[in-house]
């Protein structure tokens, strides 16, 4: 390892000896923090930048994708990962997030396997495709949120005759971090699979809100629900409308069973922003991906201001200031970082406005 | 106070001395433990005994009532409590918990107060009726479940033509075993007030399983879901019944945004038990009132059984054995004391079966 | 069961439909509530009333009882409970709390048995005696708070040459409110147990703040630690003294693995007030029952002045004002039922200085 | 950003069809997830390595830090780093945890700041320090563990004649994989500063265990109490011993008034292993440092054996078999990112004995 060199002001005699202290430094194994200065700034220093994915962009690499890159070439996850350019090239949306892009093509299958990675999809084009969790098969349709929580089985079948699109989002950097990766892949695929319109999740635990199973069943570290429907989604931002005064309306995604996060380390909301409405400005520590569902609106993201439209994603580093303002009616899906912050103790937010 | 006087079995001279002890520990507003075998039993000593009350009766009288006692009579909370015949004279169903019908003729108001005793009602019959809830307007209707928690303010008013009635529960006997009653009556009753169609207590926190607002408001000790619709409780009803294997289902009514008891002291849950099937025989620490919502059953609480129909009641005592066979399909809501003997470590349960 | 009697005010025709229809609900087993207005009172009516039992009696009554009451007539739960004269002759402190003195002579043995209702000691005068709680013998001296939680196993042994009294407190006028009492006698008394000098539970979990073993033992509802010795007690009240500036102090004795009450029904506190000092006058919902452990004062609760020395005893009813003023440095070992309370949303304290 | 290549393994006239979508997609600052298949590995790659490090070296290139760098020169926080040849010339020990020796010579002072990166100190050598904890004063002695939690001032002062030593351990790479590094340096130091010998934290929070103010103060993410005394732990580990059935004992450093860990994001807890006897060998999701404070033992982590002597430390990595067996009794101090991995749900451990 190489040794991080003093340099003395003046040449004295005493140099050599504290050069040849920092080799001995070194050759020990240990560093100097005082010549690291850099590493504790006074604020989140600015690795991942504010940045945007335009949905064409992002539609026409997925189909491009469908047609290049066969099963035997990969396609089995046929996922186009958000690279953040502020992040050395590696393939993350920020620093805590994988956001990406994935396509299924008619007949396709995405084999099993689970990880201690979470995952999310939000279903933004297509139809037919249903996931299998923990054995449980998920249909899949726009608008909807599925999850395939840590160390879940997963695989993804589109037996129909178009394709699908969605967007993932794993908390793989923050895992990867705590270096806490695990993976497995899983048995055979299953063929000619009847699927249920309801997932059993959903039967179980879907039901309403404040209506849960009379026995409860042991609790795990996410959500028993998997998936939470559009039209249930679209009907709250809709009621909780009606009582905002400022155009602006957001539900969180919770554990039906503790009213939580639907997983420790990803919180998961939906934001709707009617036509010339804003959101309020503020900026917090931890970062998160959002996508575009519906409408059209102008994002500020620090400096930065972006101009965004159905389907568009983009990405919101640590202690950015950020606020929304529609341009059309517009809905947007938003992952974060929040709980595990907050379980950290690490959370804090202010308000900019 | 009288002194208890014990009984020597031979008549020595020590006789006079003890008596002379009890005496003197009488007079300090002592009292001497080795004379009171009875007041530690070895399992919880029956003084609710299990009972049942017949709808038919039941709405007799409340209609009765109607008849009979005008507001300026008392007729502003026009309530019947089920009186359990082995409390005494005590109005109360079982030891923690007090049960009623209430009747609101057309055109009445039950005017505005509130307590620490937390109240529910479940509507058995009649539309119309909406309650008041800390100033939230919630509609009535057969089959639903609305709160009034600890210290909530409310009122009930029946605008239309038609009288209803409604279950009543209360935890007063267990808030008055505590010694923490407190009451208070509202200011002069509003007139003529529109009504909405859901509450904004619906209208927040009702729109689905695991759909919350984003911004958390403050945590209180109960719901701020203070309506569980019928609609809403048979169809989770329906659908957790196809995954049953034994013809019986059940839901409990939580908090939405906590997945805990509506409130802490009361426990309420719908059970539906398909024609032939039984629930499990079991007896648990703490009583509980039913209400037969829909159907038919035979009952067998500790040595007694009961043949139950539409709207009929049952009081179910500490300890006592309990199970439900169904003759038609039936449905029973049902409060308990469950909530406060698991916070105070006491709950335990034994299957029989 | 009597009929509630309706007095008409007039003497009209209607009168025989009242009393008929009274007649009716009382048949049902059924009661109206407009009749009983005395049901919710205001604030929590006056039933146990403030009241002190001074300790000379209290000793020489105990005493007396160890002279009269061998063993065989009821000895071997040698207990003088405190009897609220506002309680009717039932023989509880205040109605959620039984206190009581009880008296162990040299040579004694109280055998074992166990109850839902929890029970914890305070040790006044004595020495050499030891309790074995589930099995662990905890011995007592002057000043320690042993408990004996719910459904424990507990018996009390007296091997040395002078008699013991402590304070003994149970929650069992609350879990008799609860209907939940379950008792269980012991198999046969040991005999020549030795006795180390601390408890397992003490060596486990007694060892100094913040220091718990490393593995977690299954939680309980209630504290592993099952003595409290009065050198830390006292260390603690001096230490938390001299960082006082009104001089008064105060501990709560707590789960050392989770810093809650040590029990679900009773919290245990620890107060010394310097000579001339007082405490803030409060009042709060629910009761505590107080031991006056080292020197003397005046207690005010609600309208009623008591003058306390040195082992004597006082109730404070639910919802009394109470201050202490001390006239000799004085300090108060206090049992009450605000976990209880506080975990069924009863809670409120009013302060009233 | 350079495109990750696809190599067609054939030639075909595919081939530059499929480059040409490489290069789409990273221009539209995409990746393919096919292309990436280490991102998942099966269990946790190992890049921080097994590694020890020798306390005479640590101490003689402190010491010469002494001398080398004066305040002007970095001096004010002279703080050798454990670098893990693991990890690519970063100065961390683990993945998660940095771990350093901090020199502070006699007279010298480091003055304020505050970082979200919590930090802890465990004394080794020297004696009359004592570290300025949000304005409490905290003396500091061998053995003794110091807190100063996220967000909390800190400075150290040294007005003795000795020189302290002493292990620093952050969550620095932790809170940096997070992006919620925030830091502020303090106004001017304090001078002439009185120290008690406890601080105002040990007098309210550290009397004994399950001794806690009445009054409770508004709960933080970390405990309260800042010094956990050698003289304590040492008792504890005494007594725990005492209890032990195969010469190891292990006690955990809690928040007194939760029960639960020091702070969110780092465990602390001492390890005592008698001379011949061995600790059970596990691993686990999650990394640790530990320091030799006593004694020597060969210590197996992973493939490697080390053998450490007093002072030594050492770095366990995520998912290293690990096991400590004792050649003369030993004492070790350990931090680990536990209750981090168990907030998040990403905890596992696996016994191999």
């Amino acid at each position: 390892m190489a040794s991080p060199k003093f340099t003395a002001p003046d040449g004295m005699p005493r140099k050599n000896e504290v050069d040849e202290f920092y080799d001995s430094v070194a050759e020990a194994d240990l560093q100097p923090l005082w010549t690291q200065m850099g590493i504790m700034p006074e604020t989140p220093p600015l690795a991942a930048i504010p940045y945007a994915w335009k949905w064409k962009t992002l539609k026409e690499l997925a189909e491009r994708s469908g047609e290049l890159i066969p099963i035997d070439r990969g396609g089995d996850r046929r996922v186009l990962s958000l690279s953040n350019p502020g992040l050395a090239g590696q393939p993350f949306a920020t620093q805590t997030l994988w956001g990406a892009v994935q396509y299924l093509g008619p007949g396709e299958v995405a084999p099993a396997h689970r990880h201690t990675a979470a995952a999310l999809r939000f279903v933004i084009e297509g139809s037919g495709v249903w996931t299998l969790v923990n054995g449980d098969p998920v249909p899949m349709a726009p608008g909807d949120l599925v999850l395939t929580p840590c160390w879940s089985w997963h695989e993804h079948h589109n037996p129909g005759n178009t394709p699908m699109i969605w967007f993932d989002a794993l908390d793989l950097p923050l895992v990867r971090s705590l270096d806490a990766i695990f993976f497995e892949n899983g048995p055979d695929r299953m063929v000619n699979r009847a699927v249920d319109p309801a997932s059993r999740s959903e039967l179980t635990f879907g039901n309403g809100a404040g209506l849960v199973p009379f026995e409860e069943s042991e609790k795990q570290a996410f959500s028993p629900l998997f998936a939470y429907r559009w039209k249930d989604t679209d009907r709250t931002l809709t009621t909780l409308m009606k009582l905002s005064n400022d155009g602006t309306a957001a539900l969180k995604f919770v554990d039906p069973t503790r009213g939580i996060d639907v997983m420790p380390t990803m919180r998961c909301s939906m934001h709707r922003v009617s036509a010339g409405a804003s959101t309020r400005k503020f900026r917090r520590n931890g970062s998160s991906i959002w996508v575009t569902y519906r409408g059209s609106a102008i994002v500020s993201i620090g400096e930065d201001r972006f101009h965004l439209d159905e389907g568009d994603m983009f990405a919101v580093p640590s202690w950015c200031s950020f606020s929304i303002e529609a341009t059309q009616d517009a809905d947007f899906f938003c992952t974060s970082d929040a709980p595990a912050m907050e379980a950290l103790g690490l959370a804090r937010t202010e308000y900019l406005d």
